[in-house]
């Protein structure tokens, strides 16, 4: 797969509205705004759940959203997806017949910008999975890998609030997602990764968010032994990734990064006192 | 009320854990991390919902969650609110009968940072409610808010990886919560606001999170006229706070704010480069 296979549009018209304001001087002035909408989910007959998303690639969400919710396997076969804008509707369809009654009844919202559910029996699954054990990271990749997201033009550096995603392997960003809720930002990736067959081995996964319960939870679902983040931790993210062997960092910003689980996958092969100051500005500029 | 007549408590034992980790040198650490555990919340004989927090004043999180979900109404009578926290459960017990079967089928999952529910009922209410017309905001208050809160000891300049909000009044700030996840704070501070009776007149909310519709919908709900936050906007978030008059400020950093709404209440009554500089590198250090 090549650099940023899919990157964010900022100048897509749909994704941001212009609006008007005043300034702290009390001048006018108009500026870029995401939106937000519903998008409400059925899989065949039976409503889901409604997100707030953006609004890119429902069908990527809708069944990124299924597999983290363990509502689909892999190895289930769609018989199609219907997305209808006007309604905020989209439609999964399997071939074979699907009841979640009683799993729909049963929800724990999850933590901070996750805003995600997680159903119990996701847990039993998180227990199985085993994750790459051969996978590395290398320090060099964490700093090129922050530097190339961070340039990419994106919906956050033009109108902030908004979380990104970005799925890589080695130094380069293969698949870059944003949304409202990050949650939905990983969603959309799991998605895309199953539409397109990829395997999660020696992935690596970029967030902008928190690494809270949901978004460890989600990463191990998705098979991905690597995490790494601008945001920090939580302490159940933390023990739900040393528990499944997840490697996990955090605060990563500039030449500075904290590993809290999974620390054998690092191969420090840079000295971080030679990464370009530049990556730092750029986060600083687009902090929002 | 005096200024943070309540405050966190970043040395609570409970609330973060000591993590052992390697940072970017490859050097052993040891750093803060902020808790995060389910908390279930009954109403009556019903199970309601899990929710994921930092576990502290689960009856003010209980009561407020119920009051902005409309599950509860100001008048009801509540006749106990028992806490277990072994369990990780909550019961608010109320006079009246109440079931909520119906309501729990049909859940709107929020955006980002917010990650709530929002119940068709709500945005119903939402349209009646009339926020005070006389509240106003002096420029000044905005600077002296974020310095003060800033300034205020708390688990985001401790350990990070957590939102505040901040019931305030001119340039006072009453009541800071936090949580890992700000619905759970702002629910928090209803919750309090409730049960010690404080009107939402002339009130101003601080958010370190984003203006989305759920944030939106709950001050409103709240009946509070003003919002801060040091982060940016969703369209709908915008949107929702014009349909309701309520004054929205984001992106309030050292000097600077920008207001999308309800700019009629402000009062530019300080030169905003007399704003000492300081608030802002607190804002600086903060971030994590």
């Amino acid at each position: 797969m090549k650099e940023f296979t899919i990157a964010p549009d900022p100048s897509a018209r749909n994704l941001s509205e212009s609006m008007q304001g005043v300034d702290h001087t009390g001048a006018a002035i108009t500026l870029p705004v995401v939106v937000e909408k519903p998008l409400t989910l059925f899989l065949n007959g039976q409503e889901i759940v409604t997100m707030m998303t953006i609004g890119d690639y429902p069908e990527y969400l809708a069944i990124g959203y299924l597999l983290n919710q363990n509502m689909l396997q892999t190895d289930d076969i769609i018989a199609g997806v219907d997305y209808d804008d006007d309604l905020g509707v989209v439609v999964v369809r399997t071939d074979h017949e699907t009841n979640f009654e009683d799993k729909l009844k049963k929800k724990t919202q999850t933590s901070g910008c996750a805003q995600g559910t997680v159903f119990g029996d996701v847990m039993e699954k998180f227990e199985e999975i085993e994750l790459d054990p051969a996978a590395v990271l290398k320090t060099s990749w964490i700093y090129a890998l922050s530097r190339k997201i961070n340039r990419q033009p994106s919906l956050y550096l033009t109108a902030g609030a908004i979380h990104g995603c970005v799925l890589c392997e080695g130094d380069v960003p293969l698949v870059y997602m944003e949304d409202v809720g990050r949650h939905n930002a990983i969603d959309k990736i799991a998605g895309y990764m199953w539409r397109h067959k990829i395997s999660p081995k020696a992935k690596i996964f970029y967030t902008t968010g928190r690494l809270t319960s949901e978004m460890v939870i989600k990463t191990v679902q998705m098979q991905i032994p690597i995490v790494i983040s601008r945001s920090g931790f939580t302490a159940w993210g933390v023990d739900l990734a040393r528990q499944s062997g997840l490697t996990l960092i955090g605060r990563a910003k500039g030449k500075r990064f904290v590993c809290l689980s999974g620390a054998e996958r690092l191969i420090y092969d840079i000295d971080p006192d030679q990464v370009p100051e530049e990556s730092t500005k750029h986060q600083r500029k687009a902090s929002r």
